[in-house]
């Protein structure tokens, strides 16, 4: 059979250009004389449309589209397509209709058959059982041009990982190939496991498997996610005969009896995450231009390099503010830095205000020591330069605190947190350092300047400050250890063992910071468990 | 059957003070002669300990502890305990062992059996199917003091409203009394529809009902939750025989063959939220010092009034910052204000920062015009100096804006929005002023002076501001109209011609403004339909 996969970017409600898109990929197959079009998972709807799901009005526009669309595209190709169905009477808690995460078969100018999703992911980011309900049907099976395909939508393919092999179950029953409609948010190493799911389906079953991802980046509640695409074909024998690009939208065509003949395709994961922060920033960012907070230092530096290649120099502005303690070689570096990007710097000096503030509070703090206050004061003070910056001449304010700090609460909530997208929040420290020196290696010169990569890494926020010194530990240290307290997985007693004892004293900065995350501009999701809505723990615990 | 009922506050993860609690109310109980003593849902660990049920190690003490409970009650007393329960073996998605949101019948010192929820809620703020499996009971009957008990976990009871009528199932299979052990949140309007479950759940099957629920405040990741308590218990006939206090830990005695003799309970919805606010506020700041910015307009005094009710006049400081615009009536509203409430005022100007700001940015902003910028950066002054008072002093900023300003965006992200705790959140404008009413009324004289009541609402970030005419009309319907984009049932066009032509603008602030909301303060929830993780709209989307 021949299909073709339309790996496209379905936007959350967006219901006209999404069916647009779907009409204009069915003229492509038409031409090129394909027998079944798929398209990945809601993609009439599109899969990030959250609590849109439950607005009657949106499902219902969107089983209208999906209507049209039959109607629009030519009667003698299939087509799978995904979108929202909804029971005309059951209903469930709340008093609302039961919903369906569906696939139509459009044959013939008509829906002539819906599919839904079995296995609903309710885990890390996912929370399908919020909006749907499983599989009507037993068994997904549809005849298409002769073959009978077994449909699967997204996570009824990772049922493999936990002892629910539909994948066999649809073999069993007669299936010839597997088709899966998805939107499997990228992660690091995230590919790893869609290829070993893919290999060992279609091997250990003896069909060809065709994956159609999703692409395009978009909010996730608190988070923003990254759909890489990459969609997969996979012979008979597990071997992978078609692929469609990375962080774009892209349409391939797979002949299911077509022999493998691909070499493996292989992670970069430095690659990987280089790619998707540039692809996310491009997606949340769209036309506008964006203000950063340059310190000198090496997570500014990586997140305007991030923004250029985003953007493009012209939308993209550098703003160094420095105060007393700044030392000159930071402003030369972050100079040096704008002058290798070919961006816009400005240098607002952050003296005047932090003076009118300590003047004006000095009988309030009467008695009272120097401490963080005065600290948190000079990092809010950047933040309302850059929130005015943007104000008045549009567009976003990029934060530059890692996963590291973040983890750490080493950062300044409404100071170096104020903005509208946190380009590293989940890169650790040592990634933003390996970014870094991929930047260069990629440019083939030294674009982040070896001043700013060699430095030890400090706030800037009193004098002789070394990060280092105030969080007790050298960052090769505290990354891998605010992963694994990220994680959850490892007790403390062997993150003691293995990291000594500086553990209780991280793991209490780290408790105590979780109500500054819930303030933070969301990030760019990279790890497999992040910060975030995948990720709740409570501000308030009594769990050590 | 004489049962006892412990309305407890179990607190998230806090093990060992739970376990406490329990101790004790088993001996009351005990010296009361009780057959039978009934907890909270998940008594043990704390309802909202949220992604700790996916940490096995949280799930095993929880268990430990359980076992160290049974030993330590008296024997001769039966009780029912809530608390996680997990599999030995059986695996789900993330290789996680599978668990259960479980009550352990604790008898003769030890865990005798064990049953566990059925309906799991996964809508509004409910996301209990990311953590547990249904019952592995089909029925839940225990044998106590020769009493059949059917045994319910909160939602177990609510399937009432959806067709799904457990209570009638176990009274088919003999059950001679109903008991459910729940951890239901309070929320406008909420008492009435637990009491109409009960009252019909009592009568049409025609035994007694005995309904425990959880007390306390704790955050629900977006969001402050309220536990009101109020356990209820109803005879055969669906009479209220005795009750739980409101907002406080309680302890009651039912005796199953009572017949009703209390008055129905009547709800006072005004009255519930001023005590839910108060409590909420309690819960959040415990024994810390707030601060909080007093323009002399309604918002901060209901904030100041409910704070003083909360936490004491000298946990309590009023600081107004005023501008150039400032009009001296506001300065002085504001200090009569704190005078009535007998808390420290202080009066920080915020002009050299704000003179610092322009002249240090008028070559940014050359050639262009004073817009909002002008007017945020008077909000974010505000917001540093508070956040300055409270890092330097301890305690914490509590927010002052309401509902239907952060419906409607009319607010400064990092500026009025900075802060721990948004108090009024989830309180639209109408109900403000009802509420500062209701304080004077209550306290028999003017807390809240009349000019404060009296006086036309305005940011004050630019002369002769009104809100009403910044957004376009009143807001008598501001807030009502707000209500309705928040709660998203009614179609637009039902929206026009209800509210006239301003409802497009209006739309369109509303939905712009969904990611200042994504990092605002966490705000006591009120409504059954709030901002925050229960309603879950994309920043961007397509759906107009």
């Amino acid at each position: 059979m021949k299909v073709a996969v339309s790996q496209m970017k379905s936007k959350p409600a967006f219901l006209e250009e999404n069916a647009e898109k779907i009409v204009q990929a069915s003229q492509r197959a038409t031409q090129a004389q394909a027998e079944l079009l798929v398209f990945p998972e809601l993609s009439v709807n599109g899969y990030m449309a959250m609590d849109l799901f439950l607005n009657d009005d949106f499902v219902q526009a969107g089983k209208r589209k999906l209507e049209e669309i039959a109607k629009r595209i030519n009667p003698n190709i299939s087509a799978l397509v995904g979108f929202v169905d909804m029971d005309k009477e059951k209903r469930g808690p709340e008093n609302l209709l039961l919903r369906y995460n569906s696939v139509a078969l459009l044959q013939e100018g008509k829906v002539s058959d819906v599919f839904d999703k079995t296995l609903l992911p309710q885990y890390d980011v996912f929370s399908e059982k919020r909006y749907f309900h499983p599989s009507r049907k037993k068994l997904n099976l549809a005849q298409i041009a002769g073959q009978r395909c077994g449909i699967q939508v997204c996570e009824d393919m990772w049922g493999h990982l936990y002892g629910q092999n539909l994948g066999k179950e649809l073999r069993d029953a007669g299936a010839d190939i597997l088709i899966n409609l998805s939107a499997s948010p990228w992660t690091k190493g995230k590919l790893e496991t869609r290829k070993k799911i893919l290999e060992e389906m279609s091997r250990s079953n003896g069909i060809p498997a065709i994956y159609t991802n999703l692409v395009g980046s978009f909010d996730g509640y608190d988070g923003q996610l990254v759909f890489d695409g990459r969609s997969l074909a996979y012979d008979k024998e597990g071997n992978l005969i078609a692929r469609g690009k990375k962080f774009e939208e892209d349409f391939f065509l797979v002949d299911t009896n077509a022999k493998g003949r691909m070499p493996t395709l292989e992670d970069s994961l430095i690659d990987d995450i280089y790619d998707a922060l540039v692809f996310g920033i491009q997606e949340y960012v769209g036309q506008e231009h964006v203000y950063v907070g340059s310190s000198g230092g090496i997570d500014s530096a990586l997140t305007l390099a991030l923004a250029v290649d985003a953007l493009g120099a012209d939308k993209v502005h550098s703003v160094a503010m420095p105060s007393d303690i700044s030392s000159p070689d930071s402003l030369e570096d972050a100079a040096n830095l704008a002058k290798q990007l070919h961006i816009q710097h400005q240098v607002i000096p952050i003296g005047p205000m932090y003076t009118a503030y300590v003047q004006t509070l000095e009988q309030a703090f009467e008695g009272k020591e120097k401490n963080v206050t005065e600290e948190n004061l000079q990092a809010r003070i950047r933040g309302d330069i850059l929130m005015a910056l943007s104000n008045k001449h549009g567009g976003y304010v990029l934060t530059t605190g890692n996963r590291t700090e973040t983890g750490l609460g080493y950062c300044t909530l409404y100071g170096d947190m104020a903005g509208a997208l946190s380009v590293l929040g989940d890169v650790d420290k040592q990634e933003v350092y390996a970014l870094s020196e991929l930047k260069n290696q990629r440019a083939r010169k030294e674009i982040i300047p070896k001043n700013i990569l060699g430095k030890a890494p400090s706030a800037g926020l009193a004098l002789g400050q070394s990060d280092e010194e105030s969080l007790g530990a050298p960052y090769s240290t505290l990354a891998p250890l605010t992963n694994a307290f990220i994680e959850g997985r490892e007790s403390r007693t062997n993150l003691e063992t293995q990291y000594g004892p500086i553990v209780p004293d991280l793991l209490s900065r780290f408790h105590a910071n979780e109500f500054k995350r819930r303030q933070a501009a969301p990030a760019i999701k990279v790890q497999e468990k992040s910060f975030g809505h995948g990720r709740r723990i409570p501000i308030y615990h009594g769990w050590k």
